[in-house]
Order: C-alpha cells, then sequence, then structure tokens
C-alpha cells in the first residue's frame, strides 16, 4: 500500500502536537468513561470521499454538542427556517455554552448551539412515519456518515451520566416550557437530547459527516442528500459564528471556518466545497475546546491553505 | 466607451431595487445634513483595481461605523494583535452597537466594531512623528483609498451633530477610562471618535478600501501596504462576525462576506482575494444598516457566486 | 351587641373602597376558581387576641406568596439563620417576584420572598418524627392561625391550576438543584411548594397570623409559641424589605410596616407590638398586589397612626 | 459637671469596640487624608436637642455618601415626590453603589443613594434666589446641623482626590444625560456632587442632622423646619430600604432604623421620634460601611430597644 503525501502529513503533525498536556477532562466525561487522555486522531475526508486518517482515527468517543449540528438541520429541513426561527434565532450571544442566554419577553434562545437553543431544537422535531423523534435524530448522524467504518451507537454509560447530572439542562427545558418555545412534556425532550449526545463516533465518521456538509448536504459515498442546500448553508452559516461557544470570534481570525465542538474532545471542521475534517483529544480548554484538536485544525488549516479569506 | 455586462448588471440591479422604500433615516443624520433618500450607488473593485459603478457612486455622505474598521487596523499595525487584545476582545456580543457590552471586572469591549470598542480603538493609537492621532487615521483612510476618484475630507456639519448628540459616547469613553481601557483624559479619545466617523466619502472610495482589504492590505492601484497581511486577516475576521451589529448571524447565513455598515448609509464588504464593494442609501433598517445598500450586496452574492460556502 | 368604634371605622372604609374597580384578577385564579371581584374584606388582630373585622372576612381565598413567611419561620427555627442564610439570602433583589434573581456562581436567591427563594426554602425543611415536609408547614400556618374562626384547609382545585401551569417554578427547582441549593429531586420540593401555597384562609385566619408575627411569635389567643423571638424578628425583617416585591421601596415610604402580598388578592401585614392585619380583595395591580387591599392598608395604617416613622 | 449615666454607657461601649481591627480604609479617602484608624466617636442627639458624644465626636471627616439624603430632601422640596419620581425611583436595586442601575429603555436609577441616584439628585437642583446649587445643598446641610459644636465646610483636598478619580461617577453622569435623566451639561453636575460629598463634619453634626430627621424635619435646637414632614417620611423611607448598599436586608433584620452610610467611616442612623445618632471610624466591611461604626449602632440600638419591631 502506497502511503500518501498527505498520510505523512498528518502523521506528522499528529506526532508534533501529541506531547501538548495543557487541558482538562470534561468531569462528566471522565467520571463516566475515564477516557485515555494519549488518545488522538484526526480524519480528512474530501468531497469525493476520499478519507485520509492518522493516529487514533477509530476509536470511539461521544459526540457530544457535535449532535446539535445534525438535529438542527433536520429540524430545519422538517420545518423551513422560517418557522424554526420563531422559536430559535442564529445569532452568536457572547456567552458560554450553558448560559440561559434567552430573548427577554419571548425566550428564544440565541442560536441553536448553546444547551437552551439546541434543547428547543429537539423539541421542535416530531416523530413521523412510526419512526420516534430520537430515531429520527439518529439516522440524521447515520446517513451523514454513512461510507465510513463501523456504526454509530448510543453508548448508555455516558446518557446515564449526562442525565444524572442534566440537571441545569433540565432549568432551560422548563423554562422554554414557560415561555412556549417547547409545547410539550420537557421531560422527554431532554432525554433525547441527552441521547443524541451521548452518540458515539469516530474522527472518520465524524469526518465524513463533516464532509457531507462540505458537499452541500449530500453524502459524498452514497450520494445521498441528507440535508438540502438551503438547509446545509444556514447551517455552515450558524456553526460559523456560534460553534465555538465564547471563542467565535478568536477562531474566525485563526481558522475561518465553520466548525462545531464537543465536550468529549470532538471537533468537526466543514471546509465548503472541499474537505471536512474530524479531530479527537479528551482534554480541553476553559471554553470547552479540544486543546490538540484546535491545535491540529489550526495547524492543517495553515498549512493546507484553507482559511475563507 | 464600451459598457461592460458587468455595468450592465450593476444598472438594472439599482433600476429593480430603487423602488423599495423601507427603512427610516438615522435621526442625527436627518438633522445635521437632510439626505437625499433617492441617492443610492455601487462601486465594485477588483484587486487588479478595476472599478464598477451604477447609480450615485459619485454622492458623498459619511464613512461612520465603517472608520472603525481601519482605526482597528491601524492600532493593530501599531501595537500587535497581543497588545490590542489586552484592551479589545474580538468577540461578538449579541447586543445593539450602542450597548455598554463591557467584560465585567475588565471592562475590556467585546470587540471593537461596537461603539466601546471603537473608541477604545481610538485611544489605542498615539500621534507618531509629529503627524498627531486623528491625522494618522485619516491618512490610514487615505491611502486605502488612494485611486479612487476624489478625497477624503472630515465633514464639519457631521461630527458637530455627532459630538453634541454624543452623550453616550462619552459615558461610554469614561467607563472605559474607569477600568484603565483609555488611559489619559476621555474627551479628546471620544472627539477623534467622532471626527473618524465624520469623514466623507463615495462608494467609489470605500469600494477601493475594501479591495484593498480584499487584496491582503495592499492598495490595488498604489501598490502600496497599507495594513500587514496578518493585521488585514484580523481585521477581516471581526469583520466577518462583528460587522453587521445583531444581525452578525443573519448576515453570515445570508451573505457569509465580512462587512462593516454605517448609520449613514454605507456598507462595505470584502470578497477576499477578488472584490471591494461598496454601496451607498441612506435609509435603514431595525438593525441600523441600509435597507437597499444590504438588498444590493445579497443579490450581488448571489449572482456573482460569492458567498464564502 | 355593642358595635365598637373601631368596627364602624372598618365597615365605612370597607364601603368607601369598595367602588374602587382597578385592577386584573390572576389569570391562573380567574381559570381555577373565578373568584367573585365585589368579596372584599378585613380583619385587624390585637396581640391579646381581640379581633375586629369588616366586609368578607370570612370568605376562603388561596394563601399563595403569604405562605412563604410561614415556611421561612419554620426553616429558620429548624436550622437557625447561619444554615438557611448559606443557602437563601436575605437582600432586596430590585426584581419581579418571579425573576431568577440567583446569585452568580452560588445560585443562592436573593431572600425567600421571591419564587426562587421560597422554593429554596422549601427544599431546607424535612419531615420530622414521622410528620411530613407538608404537613409540618401547614402545622405551622395552623398553629399561628389558632383562634381564628375555621379550619386551614389545602384547595385542591388551586393546587391542581398551579401545578399544571408551574413550568417557570419547575425551571427555578432545577436551576436550584443545578447549584446544589436544593439537594433532592426538585420535583417533590415544587409539589410541596404549590400545597402551601394553595392553602384556602379567611381574613380572620390572616390577620391572626399576622398577630402571632406582632407578638414575638406568640399566638395571641393559645400563648403557644409558633416561632422564637430571634426567627420572628428575622421574618419581619425579610418582610419589611422584601414582602412587596419590586414596590418595596414604594411601600416602606407609604407604609413603612413588613407585609406580604399573595396573588390572589390577600395582603397580611404585622404592626409589631400592636396588631395583626389581613385584608382580601383578587384585583391585583401590576405588582401583584391587592389594589383594594393595599389601599385599606395604607387608609389604616394612615387613620391609626401606625406607619414605623 | 455631672456625669449621665448614658454618658458612661457610651464612653464603655466605646471602650469595649475599639480594640476591633477588621476593615480597610477606602482608598481614595487613604490616598487624599491619611486617616487615623485609632479616631473612634459616637454622639446620640435627642429630639429635645440634648447630645451625648463619646470618643473622638468632634473629630473632622468627610461626610461623603450621607450628603445624598439631603440633597434628596431638597429636590423633594423643591419639586414635590411626583416630579422628583419621574427621574429618580425609590426601591433598592441588590447592587453595590457603585453599579449602573439605571432602568432599562427610561435609564431612570433605581434609586436616590447609589451614586447614579445621587448624580441626578444633584442635577435636578438648581439655583435659587441668586445662590447657587452647591450653596442651597450646602445650606440644607448647615440647618440640619445648626446647634451642634462647629461649622460644616467643604474639604478642598478630598475634593481634589475625589474628582480626579471620579472616572465612573462621569460615565454614570454622560449615562443620565444621554436618558435626559440630566438635561444640562453633566460636568458641573459631577463637581457639586463631589463638592457636597467632601462636607466635613463631626458625629455631633452629623447626630443633629439625624435628629432633624427624627424630628420630621425641624431642627430639634433651633426649630427651624428644614424639610417638610411629607419630605421627611420619603427621605426615611428611602433611607430604610437603600441606605446600607446592598447589605440593606441584613441591615434591616439587624438593626431595622433609617440609616446611611459614608466611605470615609461615619454613619448616621434615624430612631424616628426619639432620636439621631452619629458615628464613625474609619475602617470599612466589604459592603463599604464602617466596621466599629456598624458595631457601635447594633450595641446601642440593641441595649436601648430601639429597633422598630
Amino acid at each position: 500500500m502506497m502511503i500518501s503525501p498527505l498520510h505523512r502529513y498528518l502523521a506528522d503533525m499528529i506526532d508534533s502536537l501529541r506531547p501538548m498536556t495543557a487541558g482538562t477532562v470534561n468531569p462528566v466525561t471522565e467520571t463516566a468513561t475515564q477516557p485515555d487522555i494519549q488518545k488522538f486522531g484526526i480524519t480528512l475526508t474530501t468531497v469525493n470521499g476520499q478519507q485520509y486518517s492518522s493516529g487514533d482515527a477509530d476509536h470511539k468517543f461521544a459526540i457530544q454538542s457535535i449532535a446539535k449540528v445534525f438535529a438542527y438541520g433536520l429540524a430545519l429541513d422538517d420545518l423551513g427556517p422560517t418557522q424554526v426561527g420563531k422559536k430559535i434565532d442564529v445569532e452568536p450571544s457572547g456567552d458560554p455554552f450553558n448560559e440561559i442566554s434567552l430573548q427577554r419577553n419571548t425566550g428564544r434562545p440565541a442560536n441553536p448551539m448553546i444547551n437552551a437553543g439546541a434543547i428547543a431544537t429537539v423539541g421542535l422535531i416530531k416523530g413521523r412515519g412510526g419512526v420516534d423523534r430520537i430515531s429520527r435524530i439518529s439516522r440524521t448522524m447515520d446517513l451523514a456518515a454513512d461510507g465510513s467504518p463501523g456504526q454509530l451507537e448510543i453508548n448508555r454509560t455516558v446518557f446515564h451520566a449526562e442525565n444524572i447530572a442534566g440537571h441545569r439542562n433540565r432549568a432551560l427545558a422548563w423554562l422554554l416550557r414557560s415561555f412556549e418555545i417547547i409545547d410539550s412534556d420537557p421531560e422527554p425532550v431532554v432525554q433525547d437530547y441527552f441521547l443524541e449526545c451521548s452518540t458515539d463516533v469516530t474522527t472518520e465518521n465524524l469526518s465524513m459527516m463533516a464532509a457531507t456538509l462540505a458537499n452541500k448536504g449530500i453524502n459524498p459515498v452514497t450520494g445521498r442528500e441528507v440535508f438540502t442546500e438551503e438547509t446545509t448553508r444556514q447551517v455552515l452559516g450558524v456553526m460559523m459564528t456560534c460553534g465555538m461557544y465564547d471563542a467565535a470570534g478568536n477562531w474566525m481570525i485563526d481558522i475561518g471556518l465553520p466548525a462545531k465542538s464537543g465536550v468529549d474532545g470532538g471537533i468537526m471542521v466543514v471546509v465548503p466545497g472541499q474537505l471536512g475534517i474530524g479531530v479527537y483529544s479528551a482534554p480541553l480548554d476553559q471554553h470547552g475546546n479540544s486543546v490538540r484538536g484546535a491545535a491540529a485544525i489550526r495547524r492543517v488549516t495553515r498549512d493546507l491553505g484553507l482559511h475563507y479569506a
């Protein structure tokens, strides 16, 4: 088997960043799964479906907040941007991910990437054709990841840990209920939110999911449309300004690409028309973004000239 | 003289959008200059320095908040991003332009595009080599606009109007002084802030200034470096997330390009590596952005396929 | 039977204020019990246990937020002011009753009279000696009301209405849980909070309860200590600054006495060392205080010279 | 001369509290006047004009925020509570003294005891009959203090120190100007605010000023009306809920009397119908209230049974 220059580049990059030891594992993750902080992997997927990996690219971890992106896409495809926009705005909030950040009087969350907005997103998605809500969300992620090795599965240990620690998210859900942003019992909504976040993925999966978004919503391997082009465009716009929490501005200057991070250590980056990137390493910076993951993304986007400007 | 297809396209676009009557002229502008709400112009400038205009592209109006972009670039070139970053963050605030939005405890403004951040920016710029602060800011704008017709000049009527209505900006300046974000008498800082905002420009000027930013900081006609490449990149990143006030997220989805609007009706848009766009029409939407101007930008970026994604 | 001058004074006062028609019935109350907006009663009880009533003094209505006072007293007697103070502060918040008003970082509610603080108070009270929490709270109110006609009973219709409309209170309870201000499942805490608020009283009951507080915690008729003198002092201090929601300052100037109002239209006022006053009329002003009730209190305190200053 | 039991009581109390060493001198005061932290004095004045002092009762210190009380009384007498209430509310804010605490949209300060409200109060007072504003404020304080030894004088050193450190107060003044709460140039308003705060007093003066308020606005020695009874009642109501900054609730429970503290170490307490108390000691607790002063007030009100309840 031939080793491409890109494979070699990625291997060198992983080697040079692996010694970074800064960051702390998310406490809930630590308790639930005691992750190996040495694990560090990256996968690039082109819009032609070609994958390039290095490091622990087949290591499973919980997708966490990155799931918000796909639930939001599903809600947009179900209801259209106007209906969704009545319940969830698309503006950066300048606040940390778990802030309340609801619009005065209406209770509309600032965007679908903060927890309040993501819980509201789940509330907008309904079961259809005998398929219940969480199955529809899972299936959306499956369709985006198709063509990458392995299967997405919900990690029950992570779910259980999120569920018992989820007081603040339940508070957000009841607050959304009080403003009629959620129109039914909030408890099943929160449960489904925890379930989507507890989905196990690899950087191979994540990178294919990103490539689907880079490819205007069409899975590069299966050719199936996961999201419409309009939905994909809106999803990417929101990731661009709201995907990296209160570090959105710094990320824009540094990286300038739509991205979304998860608290277990995954980051997904989209290079529209070109690539999807998935990267993983558990220790997080103070904004909740993977330290090695962000460094890898910074390196790759600079070296490959991927910044939008 | 031959009319290029692009000229014809712009002329048709101006004609089709001119009937839009929504929006309100900014009250301070109304009192100061009673602008003609029929005036509507656009100019595109390529990174080769070629200009394409239509409508009232030689009509003068005050640059207002668009000046913040150039003062910020000058401060970055003077002090570097680290020193500037200690005083002014680069994060979207989710607040209207005149909100206080200072970081708790430190008083650091959220970004240089809100008024507090723009006033702090002026405070960071010092006179040099016998040239005082406002002259250095004016000269920076001149260098960026060079090669477009006419001269930038400060409009004393606008300055006077801003100055007497500027209570809230003075409050912001004193607040910044109390946090040592501004380290000298705030009054001259506020004065220079009003002066930079009162600079008269045309869409021809604005478009050339945008083209300078699109061209990595180098004026496309004179070939002079106005800003370093690193400064330009940071300026564009901040425009991308913070340039359109609390409509940043919607703008990202719709347009997806670094932009900055001014309350007199100008909008400047940068298509990195390709184009600078300047557009003008006085009536504003509720976010303070020109109604016809935003519509023109939306049309042009769609028709020419300029969206980043 | 002889009519005392005080009886005649109260009868005249009721007659003269009955024509006041301003105010709106609380929507949840309206739906649950369709109260008669003509009902209007007042009772004064001296610290010797003598009662003077006029109007509909035997009309039953839900005690609502006035119950917070007695639950707070019970928590203070159970745990002492230091332990209670760690979980609930005693400072006016300047916010409406249903505001979040939790201390940054610690989540400590500003005071026990806002909903967040009252829910936290219930969470501090535990079952004792085989008597469960809500029975202990009910018994505390019974002991304070003893000697007045009738029995306090929980109104199940009101409880049901509060319970199904209680989204925001559940949100507050989960938020308190996330800050460990509540240390167990919030749902039973919220249920007991709704139960205490759904207790039916008359102004005869309320006035006796107030007289118990006016009498340093000792029921004037039975001579039983309901609260210690130290607890009573703290309860009155908190009522003084926090009892009338965001109208605390106006109430202090106007009335200058510890008071607590409930959303069904009751107001309880304490004249330390002298009197307890209970008044009822359903229509409320914009702060949630009974319009006729507040007018009656204002009249009585002026005419009888009861203002503290 | 006979030593009364009250004199002996006060002397013993001063002796027993003098060893308290907690607290920090206000930094601006420290720089301006290097106060002797051993100085500790108290004066009680009855509504008959009899004074009882102990400790350093003739030591001069700047009145600071206690002046706000008298400026507010003057504004109320000039304009009446309705006009004043349009510009300044009477509600506790739950915020520290230098917080912004302006009502959303209107910019109305929460109460006249926070700096924003006190600056707005000065703005409401105009020169009259050839007497300028600051002279009218000074004269009001003189009239209240008349009959106590010595003369009130503005301390120019303190004024200068406040003036150069007054950035935040200037910011508040410009903010008030922007909301039209202040209707003229804010700079002279802030100057007069600093001047009133820089007035030197002794506890003998302060106690007489308090006794004037305890005596319904009539100076107990001269018999002159300084404030109307209605104004005095409103002033005392506001002191009760807003006089001790964000410790208002604790003060109510502990002391339960209208009071006002100043950052140089003075506290003034009013026992309506009975006494005025002035106390001084420079070191402050974290709320900005004199440590020994508050302890002395707590002791005296308990021992003499002065708590309202």
